[in-house]
């Protein structure tokens, strides 16, 4: 029982043997000097070079690693399987696959898009989430009143900009509380429902305590800027039932480990698979299109991490980043019609107002489901016909 | 007051204006478009482009963040000031450097140089550090033998295996234990005093509970793979007086952090000045001479980060990998007497065993202090004439 991990390696001649010496290297150190009676003794620690494939710029190479080598947490595994190999020049490490006794140790989603849908009460397509949008700076009224613009145009989550932090102005308790309320007003109201994922953010050891506290306090979802604190951590926010609530994954810092062409983690591996056996009810990536973004097949990649079948509850994929109303149907045909449609400026640019910004993805991904036509679709409605004006519609490849 | 990024971009005729761009991006937004009122309230949020320094493949920019922004805190600062910009292709963060305000928040380390070599008792050479080998799936018989040996050759600190985890052959806090007892002999015995660095792991959220058991067992060091927690986990433990205990910071998988050349992280930044600013007593990162090296010039950057007068304790410098005796010479030419000669298979590869391995060293850093050469030192030395005999002596630049 292990793992075997999955790196790429600059092509070598004599790559089999480095792959054998790393095996080594990174379990029980040597092994042809050891007495046959100590041979006895380790083989259960020993790691095992499972394949080699000659690439033309890189290499495949698989490792095996041992159980009995390490405790089941990430930080132990990933030191294990990549501490060292990470200085070595364009060592990736691209996947990762668990044996069942070490799988059945992560919890992988607490609700997942299945739980969230729940959550909402919405079945039936692609969901849309909004990021509030110059509250730094701003008090509770601006915040306020930019939620309930935003709820009346039919969002269904929303979250802090992930570089607003606690302060004055809108404490983090008070943006909970403050939000609860509007949303229950809303839910009263007309009967939608709507998740905050407020940004939980500190110092490592209190992390806990303040998810408590929010959860006690009526938040219905957690921001969380996992690779700032590292895998675990949110891990173990995952874990607590006293927390108990959906946790939206941010890819914030991701791109130093993932995001350097031939080099780190795959994207797949870290914001996909591992953000989901961690328990990453959502996972919040760049997508290929806007000013910041990653390469189409890494979004994809991430994409069919999150969702395909694994045995644990499917991971929301939250493409991000240049999304306005035209781009739903490129959208839905690249990522599929289970995702959830991320949108900032795409939402506030909106000539008449964040309203009709969130009224014309709506609008548009009303279209999808029914499959006609953006075009057809803005024919009733007014918000859509004004974004495909200012914006345009993206055909599908 | 706030912080100033020193980033390098790859360079652009348009370098201040995008600069620009993303001083306000990751601030406030924009500017321009917001009323002359609004722009009062805003003004102490907003960062603003320090300098471009333009340069050949890259160009050097400065941006300033204001205090006001963020909670002091790694998360969020690293968040801030890099979350987003680590998306765009060889954006380099390579250093940080902080108004008093922030400054003042970092509790750099507790004991340092200075108080590490106080409770060892050892003011006047460097200090000689060895590394258990070898122990994973043996147990704590093996484990005693191997520090009684070391001991008996003159050893000051010594570490676990990185990547030995809790294991059932040699619990964590059997090895304490164990330790404690053989090192509190060896003093009663010679006088001689030593550190042993048990490798604290396991789950973010216990590791407070588990530092605290250790320190109460008499744990008397700890070993942390920080990148595998996130610096701000370590600034945890440093500043838990119930803990109180020497930290050696391990640069395990800073590799995919800072390794990459025109990527990421500067090494002097991540392994150097924000590992001693969150209170590593000692930073142990991969020497310019091993198998497993990073070049010169980091790790002399990262070596005067740790030193350099800046109003906290120093952290002591651990260049690893690749040392034997006859390379002393070198590392107090290139890292100054004030350092942490540390050795695996420096010490464990000496024909005549650890013992003899860890003298041999004790006498090579004799030889330095007294100014003498390897060679002469070796005349009354048999193991240090052993160690030349195998490994040689390599002359300073």
């Amino acid at each position: 029982m292990g793992l075997t991990a999955t790196y790429l390696f600059p092509t070598d001649a004599n790559q089999q043997k480095i792959a054998e010496q790393h095996a080594l290297g990174l379990t029980i150190g040597s092994w042809t000097d050891i007495p046959h009676l100590e041979q006895e003794q380790l083989k259960k620690h020993k790691g095992e070079v499972i394949s080699v494939e000659k690439g033309e710029l890189k290499d495949t190479v698989k490792i095996f690693y041992p159980s009995a080598n390490f405790s089941a947490d990430l930080p132990a595994i990933l030191t294990t399987v990549y501490g060292k190999l990470s200085f070595f020049e364009g060592y990736e490490l691209i996947d990762m696959d668990f044996d069942a006794d070490l799988l059945g140790k992560f919890p992988g989603p607490r609700f997942g898009t299945k739980g969230i849908r729940e959550q909402l009460g919405v079945y039936d397509r692609p969901l849309l989430k909004a990021i509030f949008k110059g509250v730094m700076g701003k008090d509770l009224k601006f915040f306020s009143s930019q939620l309930e613009d935003l709820l009346a145009g039919g969002i269904d989550l929303i979250k802090d900009d992930e570089i607003l932090f606690e302060n004055e102005l809108t404490p983090f308790l008070k943006r909970i509380t403050t939000a609860k309320e509007i949303i229950h007003n809303h839910y009263e109201n007309t009967g939608a429902r709507a998740l905050y994922a407020v940004n939980l953010s500190g110092r490592t050891h209190e992390l806990h305590e303040k998810a408590e506290q929010a959860a006690e306090l009526g938040a219905n979802a957690l921001l969380f800027n996992v690779h700032a604190y590292g895998l675990d951590a949110l891990q173990g926010l995952r874990e607590n039932n006293n927390v108990g609530l959906p946790i939206l994954a941010h890819s914030a810092l991701s791109g130093v480990l993932a995001g350097q062409a031939g080099h780190g983690y795959s994207y797949s591996l870290l914001v996909g698979k591992l953000t989901r056996l961690i328990g990453g009810d959502l996972s919040l990536y760049p997508s290929p299109y806007g000013n910041v973004a990653i390469p189409l097949s890494d979004a994809l990649a991430i994409n069919q991490a999150l969702t395909e079948e694994n045995g644990f509850e499917q991971t929301f994929s939250v493409p991000s980043a240049g999304i306005h109303p035209g781009m739903v149907p490129q959208l839905v045909n690249d990522f599929g019609d289970n995702l959830v449609v991320n949108a900032g400026g795409g939402i506030f640019g909106h000539s008449d107002g964040p309203t009709a910004g969130a009224q014309a993805f709506r609008a548009a991904i009303d279209a999808s489901v029914q499959k006609i036509s953006l075009q057809e679709a803005a024919k009733t409605s007014k918000p859509l016909q004004q974004a495909i004006t200012q914006w345009g519609v993206i055909e599908p490849n």
